[in-house]
């Protein structure tokens, strides 16, 4: 009897921690998308001044700048290995070609603090031009690591 | 026929209209919710850590009490007079009374700007301290414009 009952413990545990596990990956995926989400709900107005769809505002572009900065480090940490998986456009190249995607998302991570940085100076052109900069980055990474 | 015409026409526009103000109070819930979201996942360890569930690392401490100081002032644009409805947890007080509502997310931005301070300063005691009094700030709002 001791060994079944060690057996079914063992069992529950791992069923348990199946369970845990795919939480996790769920919560990974979730949180990371919630993350360009944010960057989105950011970049959107910043084009739309850029563009002058709506009126620049050299405050509200800043503090955006300063949010997308901020944001521009969250995503990364919630690629955990395994979460390829669930409601996800994360192209497998995420995982496979990994130091490419830390590469890319570096770059974008850059580009975001120069944004934020000239923001602060309130070069409208300087901030146009950065902004262009920055979206770059967006899409270089969407194009080689995201489904449509 | 030409009445008809303008009929018809007037009401795809209110169609067309009433699509796109819908979309934006999705977008808003949306975007609220992923706030929230990465609110809890930089929260929760910084929580563990603070209560020895996983090991106190200041570093790590204090570069997410720096992303929770960022994301405290993120969500609250995004409850614009409307979006009180669809996939969303928020009480409708969050609307009714709106100054209360801003006074308790003032509250978390105030204490999660100090703890962002203090983590600089790499003092776990007063880490730990000030975790519990942003902690209360959250479960305040949570407890009078959030349902369960």
């Amino acid at each position: 009897m001791k060994k079944l009952s060690l057996a079914v413990a063992a069992l529950l545990a791992l069923g348990t921690a199946g369970f845990a596990a795919a939480d996790q990956f769920e919560d990974a995926v979730h949180a990371r998308k919630s993350a360009f989400t944010l960057i989105k709900a950011n970049f959107g107005p910043m084009g739309a001044m850029a563009e002058g769809k709506i009126p620049f505002n050299k405050e509200a572009f800043a503090a955006r700048a300063a949010n997308l900065e901020a944001l521009s480090k969250m995503p990364w940490e919630f690629h955990i290995e395994g979460s390829d998986m669930g409601d996800t456009k994360a192209k497998p190249e995420v995982w496979s070609k990994a130091a490419d995607y830390k590469a890319a998302a570096d770059k974008f991570q850059t580009e975001a603090a120069k944004l934020a940085v000239v923001a602060k100076s309130g070069d409208e052109k300087g901030m146009k031009a950065q902004f262009g900069a920055t979206a770059k980055t967006c899409k270089a990474c969407h194009d080689n690591f995201k489904n449509k």
